[in-house]
This record gives structure tokens, sequence and C-alpha cells, in this order.
């Protein structure tokens, strides 16, 4: 180790003592050097490297301080390390994907509840009245009739938004990707939930950002309050928040929080990236509207997508933004160009039908089923300590064992018998939910699932003892 | 202008007076602190602006170093703050996609000559067999019969390419972005060429890269020698380059100097990102290998498209890797998490059919009239003193005016009479090629497109008076 990594040590341990507290002044540079005896490019890298790993943030024409930890009670720090958790996510992913794994840990619905037949109609009617010129009809913004389905379907919510604002993107996770690009620069801060899908958390580390993690509860949400201290404290640039049927979590804000929230960031100038992939899942009785709906300043980026709801596969999401179009259609040429034309086409058909809302009514009722049975099959199977939360929306459930259970040995252990959880480790940089995991209730409840359960059920009480 | 802003200024005009020179070492931070009476903070910050600009680069336990200059002859940097070029280049593109405007300027092929009924008929035939289990199936690292066909077309060019070691990605850029990602760290160095594709350009900004470009030359390419002593000066990563068909020359290396980068690299641990598009269209005899050919160590990231060749729009590429293909997977789930299933099935139809060969030599026929076609009305048109460099590959010419012409003018005024050109301006972060203009000869050669072509001479014409 060189000598500038060791005081970076050092004052990685004297913060985590608790001797450096967040928002406290270190040392000048020149006061370090002469204190350690060292030159002060020494000293310089030390900063340098501690500020790359998010436990000091530099103020300019001021000095160094100390960055939100998590022993502030607020919030944690995401640190830039990611690499080992998003090598974890993958393997997690991939598993998944094997069939003869029961796949709680999917992230993905059951690909057999969705209008396939219909939807290849589309794509049938569609490739056989392509045209050579549609491939430069269709690049960024994108499909005209795709982006004025979606502007009509806002509509019908009361939210008024322009086919012009609208970029087809593919799938969400492009559209979240790109709209945190187009409102941040590398080493800016962002607010994201605790806990948050972790593709947020990649986007971060990818785009070589920081992150401040605001808690939230099941069933509540995201703390305002805290995110108001936030915003006053640290130099913060977006948020990237789900607002309707969180993952993990499930929860949804209720419509006055979701204000609030809103007002909160126009005042403090700061973009809101919603991935609001969920909603269409909703299976209480009047879907919740998204954030969006508040926005009179532009502040919303707005990010959907099909791949939940309508078409797994087929990659197209989109991004609603009141100023930040051209900024992310640009970022979109620079990174895939486009989105598959034939696809933007056969989608635009097919939503122009009613077959759309028709399948989704059907969706809600079978998701709402087997929902109810996979809460009723682990209430019976896991121990009673465990707390099991579901909520109107999604497909994921949240499990709470007690504090001490190693839910990523549980994730090994599962995976050994065929079964596949996503352990609570993959939706924070911290290790605060290792004793949760995420269960997809999407897929059919039939005896294999009712078996895997139990076992899953053994398991945990084993690890509970 | 703040303190350190001033600093870097100063500092930047004595590099540019020749005062400092590249590779030269700058004083000491506490050097400057004291001779310029200001805090260390304030040389700190002054530095970390220039490093940032690509002016300077530090060097651990070793301090400030100008970095290579365009004065220094071999090679020019390209500078971070690329917005202006990236917003021009993207008013190009939008423009040429106007059916009103000759989309001389344009970078696309006329989708005229792709099999558009084939095509479809693929699409349709996969239509009518998609399975619900295919979204899952054909996630990174793509559909398997794709990649299966994709190895055996390389193996017929007598390149071993495992069907595992390829990943299908939203077209070639989407391909290349993800290869420089993986290889690279934000603050990196990167060689291109000069003059390049706008997309190289864009992406090491976008990456927050730094470029060395250096030089090449219609009809024979870059200069290895001058490629040789930046591998040796600088910490160079990764190099960039279009060995086929170069974009906008349309030199191809030969078999020779391929193999000579290659070993060059191989001795420096240099990845090479190699950019291949347009050698399907390649319109001599025997079409050239691909510098991965030559590759022993995985040291060449290969990348390739339909896009050019067969099928405009439906955003399918792939990059052959022989070592980070799981780090480009891992990259690609966090970015557009997959391509889309039903194109990857149709993609891996055709090309199961004899369709593509008998397509491809077709299109090099007709592609290879257009171009005579496009130059000899050029020469007609044009005044005697400007270059036309057209080669064998490809579908774009280089004209190079008298050194005084500016192109940029000459685009926006082309434009006024609604025909676009791609000013060379596009291919550099320099000016130096402001005197040039790419011209797309892809394109029916029409009435309308011969008067195009003498309404530009007429404009040169008098611009070069």
């Amino acid at each position: 180790m060189s000598k500038f990594q060791q005081i970076a040590q050092q004052l990685q341990q004297q913060i985590n003592a608790g001797i450096w507290q967040s928002g406290d002044k270190l040392p000048s540079l020149r006061h370090q050097a002469e204190q350690q005896q060292v030159s002060l490019m020494t000293v310089m890298n030390a900063y340098a490297l501690l500020e790359s790993q998010g436990w000091i943030i530099s103020r300019p024409q001021s000095g160094y301080y100390v960055a939100p930890q998590v022993s502030d009670g607020a919030a944690a720090v995401v640190q830039s390390e990611q690499t080992e958790t998003n090598r974890f996510v993958f393997d997690v992913l991939q598993a998944s994907r094997d069939p003869q794994v029961v796949p709680f840990g999917s992230a993905f619905p059951d690909p057999d509840l969705f209008p396939l037949q219909q939807l290849m109609r589309s794509l049938t009617s569609v490739s056989r009245r392509l045209s050579a010129g549609d491939a430069v009809d269709n690049l960024p913004p994108g499909n005209v009739d795709l982006r004025k389905v979606l502007a009509r379907r806002y509509t019908r919510q009361g939210i008024i938004v322009s086919p012009d604002d609208i970029v087809i993107t593919n799938g969400a996770m492009d559209a979240l990707n790109l709209s945190l690009q187009a409102v941040t620069e590398p080493g800016d801060w962002v607010i994201i939930e605790s806990p948050a899908f972790y593709g947020a958390l990649q986007a971060i580390e990818r785009l070589r950002l920081k992150a401040l993690a605001i808690p939230a509860l099941p069933g509540e949400g995201i703390d305002l309050q805290k995110l108001q201290q936030a915003l006053k404290r640290w130099p913060i640039k977006a948020c990237w928040l789900m607002t309707n049927c969180q993952n993990p979590l499930g929860y949804t804000l209720t419509a006055e929080r979701k204000q609030q929230l809103v007002r909160l960031l126009e005042q403090n100038q700061v973009a809101l990236i919603e991935d609001d992939v969920y909603t269409n899942l909703w299976q209480g009785e009047q879907a919740p509207l998204p954030a969006l709906a508040w926005d009179r300043q532009g502040t919303v980026l707005h990010c959907g997508s099909f791949s939940k709801d309508l078409a797994a596969g087929f990659r197209i999401g989109w991004v609603v933004s009141r100023g930040h179009g051209i900024r992310i259609q640009q970022l979109q040429l620079m990174s895939t160009l486009s989105v598959s034309t034939p696809i933007q086409l056969a989608l635009a058909d097919f939503l122009q039908s009613q077959h759309y809302d028709l399948h989704l009514k059907r969706l809600r009722r079978q998701l709402a089923q087997r929902k109810k049975l996979a809460v009723e099959a682990l209430k019976r199977a896991l121990p009673a300590q465990a707390k099991i939360y579901a909520d109107n929306g999604g497909y994921f459930l949240w499990v709470e064992l007690p504090p001490a259970t190693d839910c990523t040995l549980l994730y090994h252990q599962a995976m050994a018998e065929h079964i596949s959880i996503a352990p609570g480790e993959l939706f924070s940089a911290t290790q605060q939910y290792r004793h949760c995991f995420r269960f997809n209730a999407a897929w059919p409840w039939d005896n294999r699932a009712e078996l895997a359960v139990e076992v899953l059920g053994r398991l945990i009480a084993r690890l509970c003892q």
C-alpha cells in the first residue's frame, strides 16, 4: 500500500470511528501534509481517493468535508466500488433464467401472462407493410404513432403530455439511464431510496455518480423529512425514485406525498427521475397517478415500459420530459442510435386496438390471485418471526427475517435446491437488508412452487435457530 | 473568472505559446503556489481543471506533465468540451432525414438497397412461432442461433470465433460503446484516428475519456510510427480504429499493417476496439480481413452490425471478445438489459438462408455503380482544385477543397438549397478538416442528385474564389 492509500485508510477509519462526522470540515491539505510529514501531492491523492469513494466531498473555495454516512441516520452513502454487488446481481439474474430453477428471485413476470398471440398478429401485420423509409422515420424521438398513443393514455389520467415530450427508448432501463445522464455530470450527488431497485445502484456506478439513500418503509415509502434535510445539506442534482409499486418494498406514495415531493424538488431545482414501470399492474380500486401529475416546471422525467405488463423481450420503454428531450435524444444517438423499427411499429399497432386495456384488466386479476396464494403459502411455511409485506402494486413480496438471519447464505442454500430468491443485499450498497429478501409472486402457483416454499421455510427455520 | 480559472488560463496560453511543451513537467503545486502567491487549493483546482480539459496529465508519485498537443505534430488532443460538436452532429443527422433534402450528408445507405421482402418474411415466420420463454432465452449474450451463424461466418474467413465469444447488441454503436467502457475508466487515454467517425469522438466524451488522434491519410490509413511513439510516451488504455473502409476517408489497412498494429498493441497491452461495419460492402476482389484475424491474446474487440448492409432500423450489432464478454454483458444488463427478442430471432432466421450472400453480392455491385456515377458527376461539377477520394470500401467519398475553404459554411449554404453534406468539422475535435466534407454515394443517381451536385459545384466555386 502506498503512502497516500495509507493516509486515506487512516482517515476512513477515523470517519468510521466518529472522530470526523458527517459535515465536518477536514484539515487543509497543507495542514494535513505538515502533520503527517508527507508531500502535498500525497495528501491530495489521499483526499482524491476518499472523494472518489464517496467518503468526503470537496466544496470549491472552501475545502473538504465528511460526506453523509450510514451512522448519520438520515442517509447512507453508496460507495462507488460496487463491482462485487454488480457481479452478484448478474449471477442472481442469470441463475433465475435456468428452467430447472424455481424463479422466486426473478425480476420478470411470467411471460405466459402476456397476450403473445395478439402481439404476434401485430408484428406479422407490420412486417407485411414495412417500407424502406421506415428506418429513418423512426429514429429518435421514435415512432410518432406510438408517441401519440402514449400521450393519449396520459391524457386519460388527466395529465397533459404532448407526443413531442416523449422519447421512445430500448426499455425502461435505457430511459432511466439516459434521463439520469441528461441531468447529471460524473461526481454529482443523487438521491435514491433505501432499499432501492439495484438498477438504480448500477446506473449510479456506471455514470460515476455518488448517492444518498433515504430510508423507506414498507407500506409508507420514503421519508420526506429526511429527504428535505438531505436537499438542504448536500449539493443534490437529481432523485431517482419509484413513487408507485416500489421495487422491492411494494409501497405507493399517497397523492399528498407525491405533491409534497414534487414541490420540494421544484424549490431545490432538483430533477426527479420517476421510475414507473409497475403502475399498470395496480390491483386496487383506482390506479394511482405518477408524481408527473403534479409537475409544473418540467422537474419530472417520467420513465415507463411495456416489459412488465405486455411484452417481455420486446424492449420498448419511454421517457416523458418537458425540457430534457433533446439532450436525451443526443445521448441516445451516441449510445444505441435508436430503437428497433419493426418493434416500435408493432407496439403502436397493438396499442391502437382495445386489446391492451382488456389484457391489463385480466392481468391484474391474475396477479392478485397469484400473490394471495403466494402470501398464504409463505405464511404457512415460514417461521412466525418472518414478516411478509404485500402491497397493491406489482408482483413482488418483501420478506423480513430476524436481524441476524443471513439471506445471502439463504440464497446460496436455496440455489442448491434449485430455488432462487433475490437476497436483500442486492437492494443497497450497505449490508442493512441482509436479513430480507424479495419474492416474485407472478409465477403460476402450482405444486412445484408450493414444494419450493416449503423447502424455503425449512431452510429459514434452520437459519433462524 | 475566479483565481484558479485565471491561473489555468495563463498556463493554457503558455502551453499554446510553446513555453511548456508536450511532455514537459510542470512546477510542483507548492512551487506554483509560492510563485503565484495563492493557496495550494487554488493551484490544485487550476491543475485539476487543466487535466479535465486534457491539457495536462498527472502521473502518480511524480507530478503534472503537459499533454500531447496539436503543435506536437504527432497527435492532437481531443478536448472534453465537445457539446457544441455533438449538437452539430445531431443537427446534421436530423437534417438529412428530411425527404425534401438530398441526403449527401447522411450516414445511412439507401434502404431501398436492402432485401426488405425477405426480411419481412423472416419476421412474419418468427412472429408466428414466438414462445413465452423466448424473452428470457434471448437475454445477453443473445440468441444462440444468431451467435452460431455469426461464428460460422468468421470461420469462413479463417478466423476461429466461438459463439460464446459473441455478445449481441443494439447495433454497432452499442457494441462499440460497451466495448470501450469495458476496457477503460473515466479519465483514461484512448487513441483514435484523425479524421475519425464522430461516434468515436462522442463515445469518448460520454465516457469522460481523453483521446489522442493519430493522423491518417486517404488511401493509406493511420500512421503506425506515430502510433508507436504515442504508445511509448503516453498511458494509453485502448485504441478505437476502423481498419477496413474507414469512415470518413475510405481507406483499408493492408494485411501487413494490420498484423503490425495488433503486435504493437499486444506489446503495450492496449486493447483494440475494431469498428468494422463496412467490410461487407467491399467492392474489390478479395474482401479484406479484420485485424481480429491476427489476434492471439484477446487484444481485439471486434464490433460489427447489420445496419449498413442488410437491415436499417433493425438495430442488431455484435462484439467478438475473447476476455471481456462477461463485463460487456454486465454493462448491457445495466444499460439496455437486452436486445429485442423478435428481431434477434428474425435475423437468425434470415441468416440461416442463402439470401444474405446473394444480397451482398448484388449490393456491392450496385454501390460500386452508384459510387462511380457520383465520382464522375463530382469531377464534372467541382472546381479542379477539389480532390475527390474514392476507395474500394463502403459508400463514402471524401472531398478535400483548398485549405481556406469553409465547408461548415458550405453546409449551411447547401442546406438552404435542400442539399446536405457532412462537413469535415464533424470528424475531429480540431478545425483541421474544415476544408473537407464527406459525401454519401449510396443513394440512387438520378436527376435530382445530378442537379444537386451542380448546385454544390457552384457554391464551392464561389467559396474558392
